[in-house]
């Protein structure tokens, strides 16, 4: 029996091979590649190579597609090589000899470059949305359950009280940080590449400004060479950002998996969100962390599969770049996935209250007993001996229900508000509607 | 023969074992841990446990040990566990009980993560210093070589005409790029996790804004379940932004290397900054730029080996945390190293003139031929036609000499300039400053 | 406009996010599926828990769905959960009660584990086939061009002369050697995991040894807490067996782009198998080694992933494991592409030949010239300073068309006929017929 | 503060960086270095390039050698180059120009390659040798431990009665398994190099074959690239190996930290072998076996590094390989080291006894509760709905000290004869007596 087809040994097989998973990631890019074409198109204008009635036909028609991209309608045919050529390919059939001319003084590389800048603009935008309601349901889990204590470890030993006010709050903080990693990614995507050409600039007055204004980037690439080079730098700081989110959350399945185990029963779920056994009542599987685990560790792969990509290669684009898409892109829609289902399962979480009341966890307090001590006046040598000597004795009993912890960010101080500011803070630093803003002006010129 | 020592198997090897290569990196930290012993003396003063007399002597001290460090002076003695209990036991030493006072309200895993933040900061300082140095020198290599013609090449094909001002400057705004993400590392780094104490804060009032001001911080991890789970990501997005550095430098290392071939012969360095053979002369190995190339892979394998060790592992601190020092402190060494190395041999770099002149590299000009023919007013597809048609046949006698770019960032337009303004802007938004002038003033209170 | 759909927030996504893209592998292992359990039937009827009615209609359906899937008419259908579930549906529908008696004795994880097994095996005779081929075009390469002199290059620098039939038989001893690996990696797979059942065994008295020869498996996993453990090792091991193959088609795939670059310009291939450009006559673009340079990164990269998803995991089974089919089974079909598409390629070579006599190859013969003294009975360091001082007066004139070498594996002695022979041990050591001959004689039991 | 040193920007510079940490490695090959040698120098003598008063001269000063580096009296002296200079310097010190006639017909290349060779041979049979301790010791405690029950966990959820002699005999299973891979990178290990030269062989007629049997290789690289290419190939299969010992070391570390947590209980060490706290006395810290996990991702971490330094390089050598050593000769002490721990802590483990009596575990029971019945003759549908009402109802009391399982690898029967001589199998066929006894016949020869 075989496994997988035979190679016919045909050309056909090198087409096959070359093209390889590109039609499914190139119909995710067929928006921008309209936007980047627009832009392209207006400047070409400006500077003489394009008529004003030539640029309107042209941009009526690429509104057009656009159209037919979001209304699901586009595709691309059987035998047209790229998303690119599809495009183009309308154009001329609908409107002649001009939808020829939008290609003058640009290269398929910067073509493909400016598009995955867009597509990842626009990536990275869902994914701080996704964050964000995460880090709004962990703040609000967190303030809820404030007062409910349980242990914290070293060591995986027992050490000393925690809060599931603390537990959830340190993910919600712990998420703002990841996005000041993702911001800097969209720094980067957020640069002009356009112009550029296949690496080396162009002999025609390209107005580079003017395409980064036309399409809202902050900034360019100004350097062709490091424009170029810029494809593979821009998905290695996004996988860089993916990680970043996907080890925080990594750590949160982690727990959750923990404290579902039977010794532990600090949380669980509704049974429809655990997976059981027919025959044994007790198992209620956590499938979904455990998933969630594994996803979050595919996407920590992801930089350095990148790396092994790229090192090695001298200036200048090699074919090798093509397999960023199929590398990166999948590794978008798991980070999005893994924070929704994060969102989803989190909102249904049930805690077990009154844990440390149990005599299992009094050494937790052996600390609290010897710092009150100390805040009584006893010399910290003298309580410290003393609570020792207790434990020793079996006659440590700690108040198990009360930890009068106050400062900042401690379990009695939670400092949600601060971290909260801190989010927002971290949200505006994106400037989301700058570039929406820009977008939904391009859409909106011509015809 | 036996090629290392069998374990007697005695508790000796156990702490062989556990202590490992810490002290070689201790001993770095030595004089961030009496900056941060400083910093939470003046603090307990504050708040009421210790007099002012106690914090008068601990500062006196402290500033003593960190003159002994600068002076070389400091060393862990045989015995001692750490540089922390090093530091401890001189204070105790000298000064008696008040020595041991200053461990409240702290413990062994706070401090360590304050030491290393403040390790941190001072190393990004140090490689933001090396890469604004090479990046200096690539502008001026860009701007001394911009007339200077080189071939560019796409699928390591003849591509399109290229220049070495091109070639240097590309590396000069990629640095400024990955300067994007190391400032992000910074602001990790940025930010007190000390008042966490051993991962669940602490039942004193302790005082955590005071400390980060004194320490000079920009802000607090608040949650400090999320101060520790800090330890581990401080690192993580450190070696994402040296893993950064390290693929520019690979990429102009592996160029150069490739230059150098005989085949392309397009840069040399003088005989003594090269490797030869006795017997073959030859040989001008590139041995230096082969290193950095290696040492560049290497520094990109950290941020992998950092995931592998964090991974799939539960909130709170574990002893595995400490291999994190042996596995980021060398590449950062390395990072340094190799820019510096960069930027030493690139001084003598010599680049080899009118290359395009050869009839070798004509075919390089035909996009030029066609876009100018465009530009003159002959309609694209009959310019197209016509210089392909001259090639064909052999009529194809380009200007081999000119090139005629105009655009932002081009051969003709390098745009140094703005590229150095960026550099400025980003080497301001770090704001070493602020912390220096709080390590400065922390460093002149007290006797 | 948003990428992705959003989370309806209910059940049937978590379904999604669960079930994840098993399906598409599912339907690989359906054949296996029917296999092991006709094995473990034949079992549970010789220990008596079915009768040898009951066995003669399983056996039978089992067959019938053999037959089903390998004339492409088995679909998992809507609402199964999976491949299992399908098979044990169908034999229920039709042959009633029987159909669930099956399952006796074994749970799912062990079912899956063996299913993948004898997945894997199949996997790797598959693989072994192409190199195999690849394999014997090497070494008739490298016999047809045993004269073909070119240059050997150490650092990226001229070294000494080498030629296409060293180069071509390199990469056919280097296969050899990477089969080894790959045939450790078939030991590990062809070990039987059936009787494990979720990891700890069970508590009927299965006959493991019983489908170890049934499966014509070499063993069997005996401690079942280690049959459990063998998800994820075999996945790893086999990972690194592709990736070994991976690093050799690699360099492969790198040195042909750099032979292909006009600077160099010692191999070409028919301008159908490479991608020109419309106007750039001199384009002979080397995609498809470019590709497979890319595609034996992305390879290479597999085993890492497998550590990051199953490192610091307790023993016992873990939803996580589920995920190693969507890392490894599409890295098993990109190591046959490339080494196919090698094949494929490589039968259109074109090599170029008196390479050597160019003069701008003279220093390579300096050896040659030494050693050619030495043997003549000039002591070794007057001909090295006799044929040192011709160089530097310009007066060295090899001979460029002879070079004596005669030891083992050296130019004028390739050996080829030993790396056969060890290629053919090596095939022989995996024994592939005994499995073979094993599973076509149980397809051939029961009715 | 500056945390390095800063360039001096002169020439030494660059030889500390070229030079890097190779002379720590390089002690470690010096034995080897003499024993290639004296096998290089006697084929040279059988080739007519020594005259045998010269060979005997050259034995006799290489032994002496060899003992001075057994006897801790060699070092590289300041100044000179390597070890292989450093060799070569004592012998035409002390005989004067014969010792320069020893580097005839080899490259530093081939050199560096055997030494590196003979190394790797040497660590693997320690390693197989510390595995083998570590497998004794499991053998013997899961027969000690056989008759005590443990739960087993799948989704870290209770599972079914599992037990410590099968826990323990899952690793010994698991080791014969990892030295499988370490035989398969032994093999490559075991090929000898030398003759190849600088890649490309040479013009003496060496006898390859007679320095493959005096230095006790199994067989050549034949092919003289492939020769060369081997180094990076033989690191990286190696790297594999070590990686594969590391991830059962891993799992086992982790269980232990687990099974350590007051939660669970199982298992627990004499306190000095466990890390404490002055004040919480609860507190036994598994710092051991933390840093076993630790250390064991780092050594997984070391193929994908191997990758990166090696991928997208051309044939022939490159300085870059230097960077092998430093990245893989710390891995090979750290799983020498992870794995003698292992035993010296794990020779005082106390195990829990009678764990599952408690009723806390009886749902584990469940599936043998059905099992029970069914071969009681109760049809498997009706026994299920039995057991699962007994447990609705609260009414499910079963045994819980009782386990039969009888097939092979189970609770109740382990199957560890069978697992000893596997290993026993696995240890000869590394085959290490040939090797060793032809070292020892090299070394007696001469004088």
């Amino acid at each position: 029996m075989k496994l997988w087809q035979k190679n016919t040994g045909s050309k056909k097989e090198v087409e096959r091979f070359t093209i390889g998973r590109d039609p499914e990631f190139d119909i995710l890019l067929a928006p921008f590649d309209v936007l980047g074409s627009m832009a392209h198109a207006t400047m070409l204008a400006k500077i003489g190579l394009l008529t004003d009635a030539e640029l309107s036909v042209l941009l009526k028609g690429l509104k057009d597609i656009y159209q037919e991209i979001e209304n699901g309608q586009f595709q691309i045919r059987e035998g047209v090589e790229d998303v690119h050529s599809q495009v183009e390919f309308l154009l001329t059939e609908r409107y002649g000899e001009v939808g020829k001319k939008l290609h003058s003084g640009r290269s398929r590389n910067d073509q493909v470059l400016v598009d995955l800048k867009l597509y990842y603009r626009a990536a990275i935008a869902e994914i701080v949305e996704a964050s964000q309601e995460l880090f709004d349901l962990l703040i609000s889990l967190s303030e809820k359950h404030k007062k409910d204590l349980m242990p914290g470890y070293t060591h995986t030993q027992l050490a000393m009280p925690s809060s599931f006010g603390l537990w959830f709050g340190s993910f919600a903080e712990g998420l703002t940080e990841d996005l000041g990693l993702l911001e800097s990614a969209y720094r980067l995507a957020n640069k002009n590449p356009l112009g550029s050409a296949a690496g080396y600039g162009s002999s025609f007055p390209l107005d580079r400004t003017l395409t980064t204004q036309l399409l809202g980037f902050e900034d360019l690439h100004h350097n062709v060479i490091n424009a170029q080079n810029s494809r593979g730098k821009t998905e290695r700081n996004l996988s860089f950002a993916l990680a970043g989110i996907a080890a925080t959350l990594n750590k949160l399945a982690t727990d959750v998996v923990l404290f579902m185990n039977p010794h532990f029963g600090f949380i669980s779920f509704p049974d429809d969100l655990t997976t059981g056994s027919s025959i044994m009542p007790h198992k209620k599987n956590p499938d979904v962390f455990e998933l969630i685990r594994a996803k979050t560790n595919q996407i920590q792969s992801i930089p350095n599969t990148i790396s092994l990509l790229l090192t090695n290669m001298s200036t200048g684009y090699h074919r090798d770049l093509q397999l960023l898409k199929e590398v990166l892109f999948p590794g978008i829609e798991q980070t999005l996935d893994c924070l929704r289902m994060c969102t989803f399962m989190l909102k249904e979480i049930r805690v077990k209250t009154r844990i440390l009341e149990d005599p299992f966890y009094k050494h937790l307090f052996s600390v609290e007993a010897v710092n009150e001590l100390v805040l009584c006046g006893t010399p910290f040598r003298d309580a410290y001996r003393k609570v020792g000597l207790d434990i020793e004795n079996g006659e440590f009993y700690p108040d198990q229900q009360k930890v009068n912890h106050t400062h900042e960010g401690s379990i009695g101080n939670l400092n949600n508000d601060v971290i909260q500011s801190k989010m927002e803070k971290c949200l505006m630093q994106f400037g989301f509607e700058k570039t929406e803003k820009a977008l939904a002006a391009l859409l909106a010129t011509g015809g």
